[in-house]
């Protein structure tokens, strides 16, 4: 059998995870909670099973909860989505952005990627024939040089994928990027795919720029979001896609043949809960005292690092350590350490080595106090 | 925006189930229960999610759920199945069915399928770029004419999909239908597809003729199952997919950026679920007790049938009623009459009309008496 994607190997999320699991290591890799999900959450799916929410859910999703998502929009960002026509539910954020693409892309279409990039974009695009023109972000601040997107646009330029608050760097699209990249898109057709998972999951009194408040983007934007990441149940596996109307026609075009629906009482829990907006809000303060902690305990340690603007991952370089490579660095870590983390070059463009690994702080307290007191000993 | 799919319309499932709801009808048009999954699977459920199995599920699904697969598979075929390399657990049986394209059909793949199809087949070929060529089968008795398939067979022909129960038609495949097909097959490169969602929903002391018992075809063959359709819960949307290694590998790949991983507490709860071999093994009786009960309560109407061998599903003809289009007649019995079907015309080449409509009897008998009573009366 001759492959499809001959150059695609197992996620580095599935290695890592798997590697620290047979190690009995701490898992800092992918990025998923140690703690808890509220106990309150759990009780409202349980009662939806028990109150027969167990049949097929509607193809889009339970109105309530695309509903919740739309006052929720509403409320934090003054912005409207019709839960009829531009909300989508979706098995969590990845099926999205792989629906997303598969709705979009056709052979020679080019999306334009910035490099280090969560690991589905690629072969995704490439599985539907499309070309990634990736742009390597330095490595120091992770910024992105507008001038140089303007002059890699093409005719063939289909697609934008952009992702704030960004992973593996922890780095924010600020306003003035966003406004960059709406004048740069201004009378094109090009897409944007904004990928904000970690919408609620920002620091230092920043404010997160999604795509959907600038109208010259909103309009040509699909924008994939997380429960998992937001409500600490990445298992659950429920998030969920806006996108104008016109866009989202495409997208469910292709939804109801891949998923059709997602998990039913999950989506009844949801619609529930996000009417308390405390149970979001709270996320940034909450995520920061992890990061703050984290930071400070490994502060005299051998590790380099600017501390993480959102998200929750934390790079740290490692050259005054090792000349080793990050991803040798990386098994070698989980082996003999008993620490797992992610090398990120494979998120790079030709697996440009950057000497930096990504450590997951959504850890209880205690894990992060194990985790540094071994960083530490490095 | 041009789309990739401009023909592809929403699936009749929601389509029906929509009006369906709007009307205040009885649902007998998608396939799903109106009564309850079993209480102790429920509390399977919400004991994973107490005792922290919220976060992600490994890529492939939890080993304990794999193995039990293994082990039914074991007991009831006496084939075996690698839990650690043949066994994914997906989102349901439709996104194993669009993986599996997704991870073998390139552009100008022949793909060959027996109409009436269920829906996503067809539309998920074309997004790859794949071409289908339909064999429309006789609407008597749906029987499958092996030496027409033979002559389609061409160098391009990359995978055939068979569906064994079949839906929408109730017919099983014989043994002598798979040791057919098994020659056609042998030395060929082609691909299998077997959709045996309905495995164990067969009638009439018939045997399922699993594709896995035959070696010329399991070496081959992808086969999709769901959990839902077994286990009365098609909201959960849990399913999986067995493939031989090396075709598992190509499926894993597309897997991981799809959907990544699949709900983990539902994963947790049915490890457990399926030791107990009852729970699947009384299904064919269950539901054969009532397709009987439906057919002896309609068989005084004016509707024509034969009785469905297996899946949930039983074709009425209605030939003797009224000239309309068999979708034009869902309509208005679903407006009309408050009784939603499927008219098959959609699962047929061109939309060929036979005049039947497709009624789900997985239904409390309650439900089956009101709906008979309905159907007598029209
Ligand atoms: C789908 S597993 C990846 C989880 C994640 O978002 C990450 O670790 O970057
Ligand atoms: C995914 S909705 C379709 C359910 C079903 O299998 C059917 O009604 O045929």
């Amino acid at each position: 059998f001759q492959s499809k994607l001959p150059t695609v190997a197992t996620s580095i999320f599935s290695v890592m995870s798997g590697l620290a699991y047979q190690e009995n290591a701490i898992n800092l890799s992918q990025g998923f909670p140690d703690f808890e999900s509220d106990k309150n959450l759990i009780d409202l799916v349980n009662n939806a099973m028990l109150t027969g929410k167990n049949q097929y859910a509607p193809m889009p999703g339970i109105f309530s909860l695309r509903r919740s998502i739309a006052e929720k929009m509403e409320n934090l960002y003054s912005v409207s989505y019709s839960p009829e026509t531009e909300i989508t539910i979706t098995a969590g954020a990845t099926q999205a952005i792989f629906t997303i693409i598969a709705a979009t892309i056709k052979k020679d279409d080019e999306v334009l990627i910035f490099k280090p990039a969560y690991d589905s974009y690629e072969p995704t695009i490439e599985l539907f024939g499309g070309k990634t023109i990736a742009v390597q972000l330095n490595p120091e601040d992770f910024k992105i040089d507008w001038q140089l997107v303007k002059s890699l646009i093409t005719e063939k330029t289909k697609m934008l994928i952009i992702n704030t608050p960004h992973n593996p760097s922890g780095r924010i699209l600020t306003k003035e990027d966003m406004l960059q990249l709406e004048a740069i898109l201004k009378d094109t057709n090009i897409l944007l795919l904004s990928d904000e998972v970690y919408e609620h999951i920002i620091f230092d009194g920043e404010e997160h720029q999604s795509a959907l408040l600038f109208p010259g983007l909103k309009e040509r934007t699909f924008i994939t979001a997380s429960f998992g990441k937001t409500f600490h149940n990445t298992g659950w596996k429920v998030g969920y896609c806006l996108a104008p109307k016109e866009l989202m026609v495409e997208f469910r075009k292709v939804h109801q043949f891949n998923v059709f629906s997602v998990n039913h009482p999950t989506q009844v829990a949801l619609a529930e809960y996000l009417k308390t907006p405390s149970n979001y809000l709270e996320l940034g303060n909450f995520y920061q005292q992890k990061r703050d902690l984290f930071l400070n305990l490994i502060k005299d340690s051998r590790f380099e690092f600017i501390p993480s603007k959102g998200t929750y991952f934390q790079l740290l370089n490692f050259r005054n350590i090792t000349i080793e490579s990050d991803y040798d660095f990386a098994i070698r870590l989980t082996k003999e350490q008993k620490i797992a983390s992610i090398p990120i070059s494979v998120f790079n463009e030709n697996n440009l080595d950057t000497k930096v690994l990504r450590f997951c702080f959504a850890k209880k307290d205690e894990t992060l106090k194990k985790a540094a007191e071994i960083l530490c000993n490095i």
